[in-house]
């Protein structure tokens, strides 16, 4: 199993608190070894950096935890390789270009038989690597493309009629975005919580690390985090359902169904 | 006007030397100050770092230029802006995926009339950003998924063809590569030059340094760099000619049309 995180706000904001959080379990609290990776939107652009290396002794990851990018939009995903050798093609998040957007996606589980699912498909996006969650990204975006342009409520329906066909082939909680929504869907764990004013303290639940975010932010900001297990320990989180999507914009939970 | 650099190379080789020179370039001996970018493949995996501020002093540039990536093919470009704001989105190298793999294109130069030559043309790619560059990237594309699977001595046809068009509309240097192998097509600047055993000491133009490769390197390794102006004072490059497309593969010259 793999761990997500995920971030929607309403103003440019870092990351570096909670990425700490996730990539200590990155073969340091957590036993997901096989790399990892963020994006990060910022306007219609992407900056994205991966490591097949575990998180907890990467470099890279090192950088990203003390240089503060700032972001309204971030995708980051933490492996434990199932399907597909650990390899730079085989870490999440995945990236494709749709209607002139980069779209970006993470998922967490297994699929089975997915085969089945993409065979009489639309083949426009095919996958670089070889794991299960590259290869349902690749059928979401043709079914995507087939579509055509959608107002925001037809693709929040078509996103979500094609999790339910990926969940029943398996585990797939997924992060989804176009740069602007955060489609969050739960097929078996995920959480979120949002922060607004007034700002507490946070305190990372493998990290000895507090934050106040009071000392952090302004009074306008809204941001929430989506993780598969709530990051820190003295916040509430909220516990998605299976079948869950939720979307979020600028930090703001817009669609629960 | 902007700068190129691209390396081909038979074994996973570091571009930090080069890269040292290159950046040097942006805003601190040369004039372009709107961004860099820099692409490394490793497997069929690519890794890319960019940012919108000017490299000589963007704290990712540094990282870059002293942790060693090793890769097989590296395509980066430094940016003076002419079309298109300053931006992530407006940042080379583009990347595309077509036929499960990632293809990596940056260029130099500046195009008039793209509108006309793209109108007809499949829209399969979109461009993300508002360069000349990235449009052209992506009608490339178009006309490469177009023309479907192509043998290695149709598709450089193709590209060349592609390229030749390009370059009627105004400057275009380009790099572009599937991973395998490195296109680079010359409009009016560009310059390689293939190192191999015996190897010697390099100097930069830009920066005050030297290397030893004979101390780096083992004596199979065969690394090609390309770039709009040579790099190093002591060494002799080969300086392409307009309309002229090479192509490099493990660090040879495999095609020189």
């Amino acid at each position: 199993m793999c761990e997500l995180l995920g971030m929607s706000a309403n103003v440019p904001t870092d990351i570096c608190f909670s990425f700490s959080g996730l990539i200590k379990r990155g073969g340091g609290t957590g036993p997901h070894r096989d790399g990892w990776g963020i994006a990060f939107y910022q306007g219609r652009g992407i900056r994205e950096f991966r490591d097949p290396q575990p998180g907890f002794n990467s470099e890279i990851a090192k950088f990203i935890k003390d240089f503060p990018i700032k972001s309204t939009v971030v995708i980051s995903h933490i492996r434990q390789a199932n399907v597909g050798k650990v390899s730079l093609e085989n870490t999440h998040p995945y990236i494709r270009e749709l209607e002139g957007r980069y779209w970006c996606y993470a998922h967490n589980g297994q699929l089975k038989d997915l085969d089945r699912l993409i065979g009489s498909s639309d083949k426009r996006f095919l996958p670089v690597g070889d794991t299960d969650s590259e290869a349902a990204f690749c059928w979401l975006m043709g079914v995507l493309a087939k579509s055509g342009e959608q107002s925001l409520d037809a693709r929040q329906k078509t996103i979500h009629s094609c999790a339910n066909q990926l969940a029943k082939l398996g585990v797939f909680n997924m992060l989804l975005s176009d740069g602007d929504r955060l489609y969050v869907y739960c097929s078996t764990k995920l959480h979120w919580i949002t922060r607004r004013a007034p700002f507490g303290v946070a305190t990372l639940q493998d990290d000895d690390i507090s934050v106040n975010f009071g000392e952090e932010t302004t009074v306008n900001d809204i941001v929430t985090m989506i993780a598969t297990e709530p990051l820190t320990t003295n916040e509430t989180w909220v516990k998605m359902q299976p079948g869950e999507l939720a979307v979020f914009e600028k930090g703001e939970l817009v669609v629960q169904a």
